[in-house]
């Protein structure tokens, strides 16, 4: 369990349906700024990651619960956090608010492995260990 | 349980994202499309209801697991099927595959509230119940 | 001519595409988060004219000139202002620039006609006229 | 002038937005199936241009005009044809209709440049030439 960081974000007009609130897929996109954001407060830029070590987090599993309808122009705050890792998967956990009020609006989770541009399953380097809240021990994985 | 429906598409461009794979959030959106399409399989349109009495399906929980990405211009195959139903509630299952080979890409469920335009629960009317697999008789809910 | 506002937002993953950069498509989801601040500049909330006055802004045109691909995690500024407004239309004018080294990135333009929600035509009610940078006299239109 | 390809898509619910039509953007992506389906029907797959030559069609400039919205579940034909083309641009024109009574729903036009993977600008390769309605001769560009 670690500490959450907590990202803002205003609802585009894109991200509405004919229904008049934010279609369900989208949520999913504000929990990738929320993680995005997540990593570069614990002090890497997941962009470097990428281009410097060839490792990409793929996405193995995602859940979302709607609680409340989040409509145009609402501005929405992503709480998000590590509910799990080692040196093969990560699970971050969101909590998705309206910033007024701090009403509940989703909750919802993504679970990812380590894997090389050409996707093959690898382990975290040893040097991002500490960003996700792993011992540097060699007894890992 | 219920007899699957089966529709096809192609991976769009716009799909795809910097790992040269399907986003994440996009196979919900193929759900969406497999879902409608089940609904008019089964002989009433998802657009009608709508408009006519005025029901929506509010997405209250959606989950998804990724097997293996898609990618560009990949045929794909969403098999939906209700996986429970009341009066109150749906749930649909999907299986999303390769055409080429019917390598499961991904798996994943939407459960669904009835709701009215107001976004206010509401109860399926029972004209529609033989439609998702529900009995028509009085002790439903 | 107007004075333009400036919006910043970051380059999300799910806006890159297959070759690596912002898929061509999301420069105008870009270009709405402009126009919304613009207007929220102005003094009016884009939102509280569809809800109060039933006013909505349909595009009627849209173009985009792409000079410089944009990257995820890019952080980038949206310049919005008016170029053109009269009582029945309005066009907005875009510059979108990388914050680093103001590089630009896109240019583009987004016409507008004032509809109903039935989306027939109508015209800008009066009270409106100021905060797009039309005269309030009778000569309009 | 070349003949024009078709394309069939149904309008889905993740395009439409708070308006209860189809989000502008979106027909952008309506005009990339039609140009994916184009390159097809003229016997080269755009993904193998991609993976085998590293040839990209990188985006230069778009244009759209809306005439009339799009709901959800409409089904739409994307009618596209080449308007120009040289060795180094070519340019898409493309009229987007209601299946039912043919209704234009829109028109746009894409330019592209073609890209190296560095997206460095490049000369298509004289064997894609024909399918693009160039002459194969050597004065090209």
């Amino acid at each position: 369990m670690t500490a959450a960081t907590e990202s803002r974000l205003r609802v585009r007009y894109a991200e509405t349906d004919n229904m008049g609130v934010v279609y369900y897929a989208n949520y999913y996109i504000w929990m990738e700024v929320g993680r995005v954001d997540f990593c570069k407060a614990r002090g890497f830029n997941y962009r470097d990651m990428e281009i410097e070590d060839g490792i990409f987090l793929a996405v193995a599993e995602s859940t979302c619960r709607y609680r409340y309808p989040a409509r145009f122009d609402d501005e929405v705050i992503v709480k998000t956090r590590i509910e799990e890792a080692n040196a093969r998967t990560v699970t971050f956990a969101y909590e998705i608010c309206l910033v007024e009020g701090n009403r509940v609006l989703a909750t919802g989770s993504t679970r990812h492995v380590f894997v090389s541009r050409a996707m093959q399953r690898t382990r975290l380097p040893e040097k991002y260990h500490g960003l996700f809240g792993l011992a540097t021990t060699a007894t890992l994985g």
